[in-house]
Order: C-alpha cells, then sequence, then structure tokens
C-alpha cells in the first residue's frame, strides 16, 4: 500500500493505516503523506518508511512506484486527502494501473465522480470507497435480514448522523479538520450533507437494498459566517414505496457522531446505533424485542465474516474500517492470482456508491434550493 | 367530576378515573359512561357510584346535576368520548356553567375548536385539554431549563411518535381502540397524526416554548384498505429560525409509544424518551453529558411540584396523566373560592393549544396533498 | 380503610394513601395521622376527613370505629408509623376484628414477630405486608416463568439494593426519614438491611420460589457517629444449591433507589431493575436476549392482571404498591362476601413474609459479628 | 516480537497480533506457534512469515534468535500458550536475555510465579502481563479520578465477571477454549476465578489503587462432571477499610463478557461496563450522573494517551489490548536507546500483578473450602 495524504495530524490517514495494519494482510511500503515534502519526509520517517519509499508527491509516488520491480512496488494506492484531492491521484493511479482505496465522497464534482466510474470500468482495478460504516458485523446482518424477507415489505427508514462539534464557528480556531470540511474550496457545494450526509444514505441504501427515488431536502447554516449547510432534513421516498427521513447535522451540540437507522417492515423493525455499534435490536409485532450481539448465537454467515473476537469482546469502529481493507485485500490477492474471492468479501463500497454519494449531495442542495416539494434522484 | 364516556372496557376512560384518583383532591360522582343507557348503568355500578348519578347520556348528566345543590352536583365534567362525541358535551357543559376538562384532540372540526374556544373565553370557566405528556416532571423541567436560557438560542427540534400497533389491519379484528381511530367519521380528517402527531407537536411547542411556522409534510396509509394516514413525516419551521422534523407512525412495528424529543440550541441539548420518562439528558458543548433524574438533586420549582415521590421510584404515565387533574383541581378549588392559585399549578394545556392541535392536523393534512413545498401554519 | 401514622410531611404515609386511592377500590375514611393529636387533626383536615373520623390515636381509633355501624365504620386499618410502632396497633386492630395492611419490616423484634403471625392465624383476618416491589408486573412475570420451568434449575441469584442517600451524616439534618432509620430505638437492629436489605431479601425468595437456608453476612457503619450499618454484603445458599450474593447499601454515593436482580438457570437468565421497571431481560444460551416489556405479546396472566394501561406507557411504583393494596381490597371484598377471591388476587406479602424479613435482620446481623462463614437461615 | 503459541484455530493468539499488529510499532518476526512443527509451520505460513522463522518449538526459536544479528532476530518474546506453558519460555526468555509479554493468568503454580519474579527483578528486563482490560481509556480515567481523590476515601467496590458459555459441559464438545481452560492439568487449581477472576481482581486493584486485604470466598462447580469452579462469590475487605465484592461466573447464562465495576466513595461514584467500555458513570451526591465518554471533553492525560480516534467512533478490546503492546513497545524502544521512557507509558501490568494474580487464585481456593470467614491476601 503507498498512501497520498495523512502526514503527521491528520485525522482519517492514521484511521486507514490502523485499519490496514489490523489483521496483517497489508503493509504500508511507501507515501506521499504530504504536498509539503519535508512534512511527508517527517512523517514517513514516523512511519518506520525507508526515507526513499517517501515521496514529495503522489505523481512522483506513482511514476517512481511504477519503476519499482512488481513484487517490490506498491500494488494499490490509499487516498487519504481531502475531498478536492481525491480525484488526480485516483485518476493517475488507475491510469497507471494502480489498485485505489480513497475516502468519501469520491471527489468534488459529479463530472470527477463519472470520470472515475468510466475509468474503474474501463481499467478493470479494483477499487474501494471508504463509507466504512457498513463494515461493521451487525450492519452486514441488518442488510442479510432485510435481504431474506425477515421484516416483509419495508415502510419507512429513519436515518440519523447528528454530530455538535460545530456547533461554534471551530473553523476559526486551528482546526485543520474543521477548516477543510467547512470550505467549499475544498469540501465542495456541500458542508455537512457532503461529510457525513452521504454516510446516511450510504447505509439506507446498503441495509435495505433499495435506492432512494425522490427527496424533499431542507439545509441550514446555523452558525453566523459559515460557508456551507451545517444542518439538513431530508424526507426521502425509495423504490418500492417506502418513506423515509434522513437527518444530519454538525450543530447538534452534545452530539458526538450518532450514526443511526431504524428501518420497519410490515412484520417487524430493527435498529443500530454506531456508537454502540455491537448491538441490533431487532422489534417484532406484539412479540419480544430482540437484541442481537455480534458474536452471539446462529448470526448470518455475513456478520461471522466480519467479526473477529468473541461475543462481548466489543469491536469497534477501526475494525469495521479494516473490513473494508481486509476484503479489499482478499479481492486483490484473489484479482492477482487470476481467481474469484469469496463473494463474501466481495462486499466493500464501490465506485458506483461513490457516484451515488456525489449525486445525493447535488440532489440535496438543489432540493433545498427549491419550492417544489420533490427532486427526483 | 362527572364522566363523559369511559364506560366498561374503554381504554382512555379508566386513566382518566385513576388520574384523577390518584392525589384524593377529586371524587367521581356522577357520569354517562356510554351512548346505551344499560352500559352506562352498569359501568356506574362497578364504580360504586349510587344508580341515581348514572345518566343515559351527557345531556341527561348535565340537566340533572345542574338541579342538584352546589355542595352536591358535579363541578366539573370529564370527556373522554372518541373524537367526534367532544364537542357536544364539551358545549353543552359550558353552556350550563360546568368547567371541563376533555381528551384530545380538541374536537372534530376547526369550526367546533373555534367554537369552543369562544365559549371558553366568554364563560371564564376552566377547561383543560389532556396532553398528558407534559405533564411529566421532566419535561416541566425541560421547558424551564429552555426558558432560562440554559441551552442558548435554539436551533434544532427533533420530536418523534413511533407506534407499531397498527402495523396490521387490526381496525378489522374487534378492537374499538383501532376502529374509531382509522374512521373518519370519528377520528376526523387525520388518523396517526390526529391520534399521536398532535401529542408530538404539543410536547415540542410547549417544551422549546416556539410555535411552530410552517411545515412541510409526507402522510402516507401504508396498510391496504386504511382510510386515514398511518405514518407521516413532517419538516418543521419555527418561529425563531429553528428547524425540526416531526415524525409519527402507527406502523413502526414493534415500536410501543416511544414519543421523544431533542432539542437542540446554541450550548446544548437536550434529549427526553416518554417511555423512560424520569430521566432528561442534558448534553453540552465538549462537557460530558449530565443525566436529570426525577427527585435528583436541584432540579426546577416546576419539576419539584410535579413529582410525588423520591428520586429512584419511578413515577409514570398515570401520575403525569394525574399532575393535569390535580393542577386542574387546585385551580378549580382557587376559583371557587375566589381566589388566584398558585402560578406553579396554572400550567395544563388549555383549548387554546386544542384550537392550534387542530390547526396542526388541518395543515399537516393540507400540505401532504401539495406539491408545494411549504405550507404556512 | 382507617390510617396510623402518615400525617404531613411523613413519605410513606402519602403512598399508601395515593396506592389505595388509585383504582376506586378503597376510600380512607378514618386516621390516627400522629401522636401529636394537633397534627393529627390537620392531617386529617388536609384529606378531606370530617373532624370526628380523624383521631388523636390508633387506641382510639379502633375503639371509636369499633362502635359505628358495619357500614360505615372502617373496614381495615393501614399502618405506616416507624418500625418500633407497627406492632402495637397491628395487635390492637387484629384483636379487634380488624383486617390489617402494614409496612415493612414487620415490627421491632423476633418475639412481636411471632405474635402477630400466630395473632393473624388464630383471627383469620387479613394482613398485608406493603413489600411493594413484589407488585411489578415484570417481576409477577419473572416469578411465573421460574416455576413454569422457563430456566431450568436455577443456579445463582444476585440481588441488589444501593442507595446513597445516607451517604453523609443525614440524620444530624433536620431529616425526618433519616433520623428514624438509623435510630436503634425506632429502626430496630439492622439500618440499611433491616430498611431496604429485607425488600431484597423478599425479592429474591418471591421471583425464584426458593428459601435462603444459609448466609455469610459482613455489614459496616461507613458514616462516622452512624449506630446502624449503612452498607452490607451477604453470600447466600439457597435451598436447591443455588448460590447468590445480596448487597444492600444506602452509601453507594449517587444511587437512587436501585433495586435489580438476576437470575441463571440452567437454560437462561433473568434480569430486572426497579428503576426501569417495565423492562425484564430474558437471556437465553447462545440465543438472542429478548427485552419482555410490560404490555407486549402474550405474557403470563399474572403479568396481565397487574397491568392497567397499554405497553410503553410506563407504570412505576404507584402503580406497583397500588397492585397490593387493590388485590387486598378484592380479597377483602370476597372475604366478606363470604367468596373465594380470584387466585391470582390472592398475590400480596403476608404475615409470613414479615416473620421471614425479620429472621433475615437478625440472621444477618448475627452472621456479620461471627468469625464462622455460614450462618443457618 | 517472537510468538510462542497461538496457531491456527487459537483464540488469543490472534487477539495479540492484532493488538500488536494496530500501531504499525511491532512486527512479528518469527514463531513457534504450536508444539506440532507441521502446525507451526502452516501457521507461519499464512502470517506471511518466512520459513526459516517459523521453529517447531520455544526452545529452538529462542535458540536460533538468539543467534540472529541483533537488528535482525526478535526483540521481545511473546506468550500466548494455556496456562501451564507460559513457564517455561518465560524463563527461558528471560534467561536469554529476551524481553516478555505474557497471557495472564502469570503462570501455573506459586513457585513459578515467585521465580519469574525474580528474575525480571534480576535481569532487568521488560514483562508485560497481558491484563487487557486495564487498557481501555475509560479504566485509566477512572484511576485516575481516584488517585486525584475526586471520590474522596473509598467505601465500597462491586467488580463482576459473568459469562454464560460454560453452562453446559462444552469442555465435552470439540471446544479447544473449554477444554483447557476446565482441565487441572492446564488451567491450574481454578477454574473461573482463573480465568476472569483474576482480571476482576486485577482491574478492582488497578482502578482503585487499593489492595485486597482478606476475603471470603464461596466457590462452585455447577455442571455436574466439571472438575474446577465455573462461579465464585467473594466478600474483600481492602487496606483502607472498604468493603468489597467480587463475583465471576462461567455460567450466567446469556451474558457475554460483562466484566464490570462499581466504586463508591465518600463523594462520589464510578460505573465502568467492559461491554459498553468508551463510557464512565460518574455519579455525585445529590448532582446529576455525568456520562463521560472517551474523547470527549477535558479527560484526563491518561486516558488521552490511551485513545486513538475522536469521540462516538467506538474503540474496543482490540485497541485496549493494543495500549498493552503499543506501551510496551514505546518503554521498550526507550530502553533500547538507554532512555527514559514518557512515564504516562509505563503504565502496563507487571510480573508482580502477575504475582498478586497468582495469590488470589490461591487464596480464594483456601478460603472457599475453609469454614472461617476471613482469609488473609
Amino acid at each position: 500500500m503507498g498512501m497520498v495524504g495523512g502526514g503527521i495530524g491528520a485525522f482519517i490517514g492514521g484511521v486507514h493505516r490502523m485499519a490496514a495494519n489490523l489483521d496483517g494482510e497489508i503493509e504500508l511500503v511507501c507515501g506521499a503523506f504530504s504536498s509539503d515534502p519535508v512534512k511527508s519526509k517527517a512523517s514517513g520517517e514516523a512511519l518506520y518508511l525507508p526515507s526513499d519509499r517517501v515521496y514529495g508527491s503522489f505523481q512522483e509516488m506513482i511514476e517512481q512506484e511504477k519503476k519499482l520491480p512488481a513484487d517490490v512496488r506498491m500494488q494499490f494506492v490509499s487516498i487519504v486527502t481531502p475531498n478536492h484531492m481525491h480525484f488526480a491521484p485516483a485518476k493517475m493511479a488507475l491510469e497507471n494501473g494502480f489498485h485505489v482505496v480513497c475516502d468519501k465522497p469520491l471527489c468534488f464534482t459529479m463530472e470527477e465522480a463519472y470520470e472515475l466510474q468510466a475509468l474503474v470500468k474501463k481499467t478493470d482495478l479494483l477499487f474501494a470507497l471508504t463509507h466504512n460504516y457498513t463494515g461493521y458485523p451487525m450492519v452486514k446482518h441488518a442488510r442479510q435480514m432485510i435481504k431474506e424477507g425477515q421484516l416483509g415489505a419495508l415502510r419507512k427508514i429513519v436515518v440519523e448522523y447528528p454530530q455538535g462539534w460545530l456547533s461554534t464557528k471551530v473553523e476559526d480556531t486551528p482546526s485543520k479538520q474543521a477548516a477543510w470540511r467547512t470550505d467549499p474550496q475544498r469540501s465542495g457545494i456541500a458542508g455537512a450533507m457532503g461529510d457525513i450526509g452521504t454516510h446516511a444514505e450510504n447505509l439506507a441504501e446498503y441495509i435495505t437494498g433499495l435506492k432512494i427515488t425522490r427527496l424533499c431536502a431542507d439545509l441550514s447554516i446555523f452558525v453566523p459566517g459559515r460557508l456551507l449547510d451545517d444542518d439538513g432534513n431530508v424526507l426521502l421516498h425509495f423504490e418500492n414505496g417506502a418513506k423515509g427521513i434522513l437527518h444530519a447535522s454538525q450543530i447538534s451540540a452534545g452530539e458526538e457522531n450518532n450514526l443511526n437507522i431504524r428501518v420497519y417492515g410490515e412484520k417487524g423493525g430493527l435498529e443500530w446505533r454506531q456508537m454502540e455499534p455491537n448491538t441490533l435490536l431487532v422489534k417484532w409485532l406484539d412479540q419480544p424485542t430482540q437484541i442481537l450481539r455480534t458474536g452471539v448465537g446462529a448470526l448470518s454467515r455475513q456478520a461471522h465474516a466480519h467479526t473477529r473476537i468473541p461475543a462481548g469482546h466489543p469491536e469497534g469502529y477501526l475494525e469495521a474500517f479494516a473490513n473494508i481493507y481486509r476484503n479489499f485485500a482478499f479481492c486483490l490477492r484473489a484479482h492477482l492470482e487470476g481467481k474469484q474471492p469469496d463473494p463474501i468479501y466481495r462486499d466493500f463500497p464501490s465506485v458506483d456508491d461513490g457516484v451515488r454519494g456525489m449525486l445525493f449531495i447535488q440532489k440535496v442542495v438543489q432540493s433545498s434550493a427549491d419550492t417544489q416539494k420533490w427532486t427526483d434522484f
């Protein structure tokens, strides 16, 4: 693995590295950790990389690595830069034969998104987007239960992603994380909706197996002087007639990272909360609610394949994130060996999920500005 | 107290009687428990009432009671019939000088609502509407915290009322409760929105002290053959610029009676759930969340005045309901004695709240049918 | 009902009255609310009693009421005084043909306990002890599940009753509640163990249907200058070979009234917590835990008979307390009519439970002072 | 790192590897994964180790690695075998100059324990025992709060470790995990008490900073035919006069891995549960309980130093385990560089904790057999 971005002080870069390390299937062999070569070098050194594998730019990394023998050079690129810097390295990596893992949202504009999508199709290289929340075992299980019809036809979906960390104008403090997320030049046309609303959208479509068909959005900027939405409420219609609500917020004071979803069907309902991810509540008509737990009893094969340790030993965010990397690694190994991977591991968000996320951003922004109720999605 | 409705087998009539009994401040002295005189008699007997105080109709009750000496006759009427039968007894009671406690929603049509409102104003009689969920001590405390500005200016309100009991066509079984609630002739123009959506609306406005100014509603009928909405999702704008979401549902499979509200302001947030009503979570910016509990520590005078027993001895739905009756009784006693009640007890939902609830029903139904996004409220 | 004790400012007297009021089956007709006649009068007046039914002493009350016509006089006595004043009114009531409801613990000494037990047997009058926590519907259901063998043979019982309100020397403040509970002259030989340990013991034996056969206790006084135990830890053996732990404490800082019990058998386990009493967790071997809830699904007849309102409308402490009064009233009515009550209502703690509680107090105090491990019970 | 044990199919070996991998500070370079050389080879291959670094026995590994150049050979041994096979590799490693990480309990007998303790002292090599539960950030914070006196003098400690997985005779099925844990030849003189009771003891002493001074134990074997305790209840006295309860069980049907602790002092209390490890409840006298959360607000430096990701992104068992490995790695690096490590990282369980755990096992077994109440510890 070669990394683009994620130098010292970054948040998500470290997460990607820990996720890639966890299962011992992936080795970080090189990186362009910063657009500042000095900082990139320092970062590489702190990561125990040989100095000749630490590059001053992603271009240099891709070019140089390409020249190395096949068994030495990186096999894929992991892109962990802010949104506006996903496209260029992803494109160049694909064009030079490197597989890609990319943080979300996919990129900056719809044009970029479609270009990447076409490029992945054309090159037949592997591409994973780290919508990491779908990596949790109980999310996999929820999806499977719904797929098997255990809840009957779905009727209502409520997905929420409240955070409170941008309740004040944090972007005016030296917070690198807040600065780029609230900056239209680096984040894109949406703030909270792009940063976390897309996770909610992805989670809802992943678990339900249903596509959103139209939506009605009400985005707000609550913190004076902020340039992008910090809160949004959205009504949803799904392809099977189900209705829903999605709301995401970064001004919900006192909330940490409270992504959660409730799905109701004819026969029962599900509830999952990211902050207590090893629990899946299953609600039945006039029967006791069941507490499904990672590792307990006869869960689906999908849940088991993404669980590392026995029941009661909580697995968290990094393990879910690592499931994406591990599945990617298993598929990459199969790819390199010319084999088919076990289908259970071919389960990570794709460039198509990325395009869908970009469309979601575009549609909620458009809907919010509209006086008509519904915007097709 | 004389009761209209609430014969044997009714749900809410029994609740009203227990709530009225609890504090020993109110005595049931007569009733017209059913439009069927035989059933009314049987009900009165089961309640240990003398047979001459059990009437065959509310008209008879009001006429006869009026003739009794002042210290013997009922002092107020409690109306616990289905929605379409609130107006007539309420009107007649007011016109004959009896105070009124009435179940919600106030009545059947806006015309009736305005007429009752005018009548209450004209007669200067006491009128309480049993939006009982605002009777909980921690709801009172939440309202007080917000009033005192502890959360700063409010930004976001999420109020939910999911139930699952109408997930199947229960109205086709011998369920009296389901039958009238899903019948436009008895329930009115809305189903779930009238039955429980109004509770959510009332709770949100009570706690925040803010009025909803416009809304965008998406009502659904999920159970085939049903005539009224069994689910609804609503975007809200509040008078101070706050945004919100209200959703109410009777097809959220596996949900009991999960009314809950979250309010976020500049400085902090609140979360309250009716099914665990003695807990109020208070969330702060970058500080530990606090678990406020009925009876623990220095809560507001409002909370204390509506709490009966020490911390850790859970008070529930009936106690909250009883707070409305007890406050009404205290105010009635003061009224009869020509005194002013302690303002802390002048805290029960009024006919104006009832008019507002009726308007809410009208507006969500109208908005749901509209292609325009916003409907003024 | 005639009440002994429970004047203005008392805690448990008000609880008894609300519990007796709730279901409309019992009427307070007289009382000796205080040993101070002036205070007794004032209390009676506040309760809307006619002044000639408010007495200056329990002796006067029993004597005078006895002279009244059978359809006027009180039918039973409710005793809500501190521990040292249970015996005399209970004895006199029984000797004069009045049924009795008495707060716990039964009395002050074992001699008194045995005397009351004999008297109840001899007079064949009804006697209820308000170990109110067994009045909760989910406690009834737990007992029934175990009785039916759903958990298999029981192995382990953990019952806890932590409170924190005596963490400081509250008895030196003007707290009437703390004063008598920490005073050996009024409370008896035990503090926390008598006040709340007996509730834990009663709950454990009621739910499991098993008797404790021996115990090993370690009582402590943590607050300097206090005269009775404010904390105690006890190892238990049960008659079927099950083992257990009971601990009760009034110095567990920050705890409210956290009575809870866990029972484990060969096939599954149960968990119930008084502060969230409408939930019963049922744990199975390698199967999802179930959340049983008051009013949801096919619960036992025992649970239903002690539930008033539909699922999701929380019933609390007063409703559980009222279940004892209501069952007592039903049995008393049957008794007066010479009928057998429905066995499902013959379910309230008896004088025998009271004797057992007194023995428990004696045994834990004895064991705590002993150097031998086990004390037979 | 060279590993002893942990071949394919083992549980704890995989945990150690993931924990060592997570932070990118440690590299697995060799191993003797099984006493069966074929199985060891296969395991090494699956871990991408070169075949010449996969050994058939720990003796071979230590001997061969010792001959390698200092910058190539393993720097420490990680021992993840069943209890009876900790001593020999640990001893040999220390005697040959290798640092050691060892799973708990330390070894098989007190003699072995004391010998290892002496050897560590003599060689001045680093030795970490993986009492992993003390690796959680909120456990660190709890310890720090108590150290700073925020709770005042401690009074009561309740530590529990219920599991249910041995509720049936699992050792008769092909469960490797159950087989050795219930076998006196491999597990030692205790079953549940050695396997998980020691974790509870270690957690209690770590958080409180207090030593247990005497105890009274009641161990049981509930599953017929089992040879070692599967349940135990213990009364505790601590050095400052605090009292406590420890219970551990593997027959608490339906429990997963529910280690938890409550500590009560003069001024407040703490509650932490391993299955929701990012939450620490802090209870105060007559003040709202606070929910302290990993990453939220101004936590102690100790908590921050053991937290990887922002609030609301749950860290779990592996992250806590990894904190031991990372701290060990930091200290080892400092040791190799002749520097002092930052004291905040010198925080991992030592050989002395291991000796204490072995003593605990001995004392509870002895106490359980005794008729005297107290056994000194």
